[in-house]
């Protein structure tokens, strides 16, 4: 197995994972975390420890949409060797809430992977929205454009 | 080099990172990056990308303290494989601010290094606070007990 296509693998499992977040079908999500994942959500609690706590966690999340789910990957980077992997990202995502309103906003991901049992596993996610230190609230209107603007000023 | 060779270095890094937060030391902070690191912070943008505008946030987020950082990482786990690696903890950072008054509060963090020249460098970080669905705002008040009761629930 080459790096080029260890990291195709992993790139396969990101694209699965995200099928399966659009599509809000809870089983085809947790087929792809290890049974130890450890999750940093964007919401809730500081960790999730276990795919049965953080399986509940998603039930919930999955109840506050009402359809399919937009989840768009930007600037996707992987690192792969041996039988580990890191991927960052920005997300792009939203849907119809349950008060019938569109909700879309960007938020960051990291995702590290083992491969366990022959097949590439999410061992460890974190998912966030910055806060803005003067409000003290989760942000969701900024775009990467204004990230540009702002790594560069 | 074996992997616990590996792995005793990448702690050596993530320590010699935590003693130059603790410290306020800025250059000592920024020797631990390289130089295209991608950090996702807790607050303020969705990204920085490159050590120059990671410097510039850094020194704005230790303008906000008086005086030297408590920093520490709990429930490190460190994953090493050839020239990559990826941690993650929950860290209880607090410290006097400009106010006069304490502050304390539990956060996440995901790192992700390369082995670049020899040197184990960070080449993403992931920093953050969950927010609480209800009120929107980002919340530091959680502590690890309550996460294990959270996830045993």
């Amino acid at each position: 197995m080459t790096t080029a296509n260890a990291e195709a693998e992993v790139r396969a499992r990101l694209d699965a994972w995200a099928k399966a977040t659009r599509a809000g079908d809870l089983d085809a999500i947790m087929a792809n975390y290890a049974q130890d994942v450890r999750a940093f959500d964007a919401m809730g609690v500081l960790e999730f420890v276990g795919a049965a706590a953080y399986r509940e966690h998603w039930k919930t999340c999955l109840s506050y949409m009402n359809g399919p789910m937009k989840f768009e990957m930007h600037k996707l980077e992987v690192a792969v060797q041996a039988d580990i992997a890191f991927c960052h990202y920005l997300v792009n995502c939203g849907g119809t809430g349950l008060d019938g309103q569109e909700h879309d906003g960007w938020t960051r991901a990291t995702v590290c992977l083992r491969k366990i049992g022959g097949k590439w596993l999410v061992v460890h996610e974190h998912f966030s929205a910055p806060f803005d230190p003067e409000s003290g609230k989760a942000v969701f209107d900024l775009k990467p454009d204004s990230v540009t603007q702002a790594s560069a000023a």
